[in-house]
């Protein structure tokens, strides 16, 4: 069902030619209201692509009419001659849509340092219009597909509303090539201030704690509208739980499609001074190339854990660092605990918890073994 | 000639049986005055093995009489058992030498996580206190590789005087697993707190620098250590220069014997506001894996360096950053550049030069590509 399941949205994913190979490309989402209200979160790398900077500029007034998003470019390092081709983009919606461009997002993923195809591309805008249906979320979800193996959408109910949502990304929230974007949508009845506050809430516990490969990409997005089809005012505790179940089952799959893994790693801190001391180290486990290699290897190789540790200013003390792997707690005191034999390190799931001893707060980053195909994928793309 | 180059210095390296299979695995290295100065750095991972904690103590004093080192085993996360351990270690050097073991300093490289075969490392250092020689530093140089496939040595000659060294290290500096030791030996005459600012300055312009994982070892340790048997008080630029050079000569050869690597880049930072600046990008570029695959498949994606400088806080406006790959600037203005099919990859040698139009500050950070070699070795390691 994915961004359509909400009431008040059609979509369409139709192929432009932007891909070589006939593969869906392009992806609309529109809005058919009665609300416009709209928030979005962008990545924090200081070299944006051009939609990055558009969609920006267009969310500042908190409304949106609808959403184009394309694969097979990411438009990123274009100069102005690539904000230009996001404007024209825009445009071409708005004029299909008989609606302003200034309420238009525009979303990119794909290569960077290469104008987009714009004959094609537009083109695409005026066939993927010409299709938008209330059935049309899986095949917009299926257009932005670049390394992806499959689709992700996901949607929950909320009580007398829905959320849904769509993403891409064969990767972390953040690789340079693997953009992730993501398009969520709701039939309740919110302010922009409102599903910004949620947006924000629900990205930072699910789709900021994903890091395969600490790579932080240029056109990064996700954006929430509202449609108020629904006609019902959530509870905002209740809707930002729903954002961030459908954020979370959308991470979930991302970090399951990413590029050549082969186990997914939940990096489970505890016993921490600080919820940020607990995200600070697991993201520094989780982007320890070594450790990574070690879980591919099927070792449980708990040194690795406490070297990448040791790197962060986290509040703890080396000699009452706690570390299990799959449950056994093969680091004890900051040396050797239980017999690491006893770990089964054949599923595909690994949780490593780690306990700082320093005080009760938690968190969870989720990353991906380090593999020879990582390195196939990554080093093949553009050549 | 290596760490017995200078005069005053005797060494030896033996076959102790820490590391199955007969290799060398123990080095000795004994300064016979009449000076006794010395210095050293530190890894700055706050898990520290314990021959770290103990050397750091030593070298408070700031005179060292001997310096022992074995591979075959880190002694790291080994707990106050750990730390005994290196104590009696220091103290079978003394007793063999009829000296302090409080002017001993210890190193070990290996596994992370397990106590070391002390039965045989302490007869093992009695072996090598019989085999000091004027000729032992190709020896000892040897004893300390681990997944080294080659034995790095390095001297100078000052005015009057000599500067010798020898490392381990198969990565960067401070990988977990490869850690990084360097023993550097001089016979010119001066104070520990002379060697101490020149050591400082000589690793943060070379070891610090290299950077090919990302990963910092529980380990890494740098002595300086001087004689003064040439009898010469050394001009302090010169010998700061020559310990620069011993040092980036030694780094050189870490970098090309990387573990699984089939290139070597220096990423050369330009028009920066600072060296810290300069640093800074220089470092994240380093770490970006997508990146490292990408040179890996001879592909000079500049995007990918763009994303990397994006991420730091350097002082840089995005559409004034130039990229040169062995050359070639492929990116100007933060757009496409020059033609990307001009730039030969070929060679293993790869020069990346970041301009970041925004001082006139200059850095390089030397790495290397990401293999699939690279995950095997770091894959199967321990297991």
């Amino acid at each position: 069902m994915s961004v359509t399941a909400p009431l008040g949205f059609r979509a369409a994913g139709v192929a432009a030619g932007i891909k070589s190979g006939g593969a869906r490309d392009l992806a609309l989402v529109v809005n058919d209201g009665p609300s416009r209200a709209a928030a979005g979160v962008f990545t924090a790398n200081r070299v944006k692509a051009a939609p990055v900077l558009w969609s920006q500029q267009v969310l500042a007034g908190g409304r949106l009419r609808a959403v184009v998003l394309n694969s097979g470019g990411a438009n990123a390092c274009t100069g102005p001659e690539g904000f230009q081709d996001t404007h024209a983009t825009a445009e071409k919606v708005a004029a299909a849509l008989e609606d302003s461009a200034g309420e238009i997002a525009v979303c990119s993923t794909g290569l960077i340092g290469e104008r987009l195809p714009m004959d094609e591309l537009l083109s695409g805008v005026g066939t993927a219009a010409g299709q938008l249906s209330r059935d049309g979320g899986l095949a917009a979800a299926d257009a932005i597909r670049t390394t992806d193996t499959v689709s992700k959408i996901s949607f929950k109910r909320g009580t007398g509303y829905m959320v849904g949502g769509m993403a891409k990304g064969a990767g972390m929230l953040a690789p340079a090539l693997a953009t992730m974007l993501c398009v969520i949508t709701t039939d309740a009845d919110l302010t922009s201030e409102e599903l910004d506050a949620a947006l924000r809430r629900a990205t930072s516990v699910t789709f900021d704690r994903l890091d395969t490969d600490g790579c932080m990409s240029t056109n990064d997005t996700v954006l929430l509208l509202a449609s108020g089809a629904a006609g019902v005012k959530p509870d905002l505790a209740e809707f930002e739980q729903r954002v961030i179940e459908v954020c979370a089952d959308l991470a979930r799959q991302l970090l399951v499609d990413a590029e050549g893994a082969s186990k997914a790693i939940a990096i489970e801190v505890v016993g921490a001074a600080s919820e940020d001391d607990a995200v600070k180290v697991g993201r520094s486990v989780a982007r320890s190339n070594l450790l990574k290699c070690a879980i591919h290897g099927e070792d449980p190789n708990w040194g690795r854990v406490l070297a990448a540790v040791g790197t962060t200013d986290a509040v703890f003390e080396p000699d009452r660092l706690n570390v299990a792997i799959n449950g056994i707690w093969i680091c004890r005191g900051g040396a050797v605990g239980d017999d690491r034999s006893k770990v089964d390190m054949r599923p595909r799931d690994v949780t490593i918890t780690i306990d700082l001893s320093a005080g009760p707060h938690t968190a969870t980053v989720h990353t991906t073994d380090l593999t020879a195909d990582y390195v196939h994928e990554n080093s093949a793309y553009s050549s």
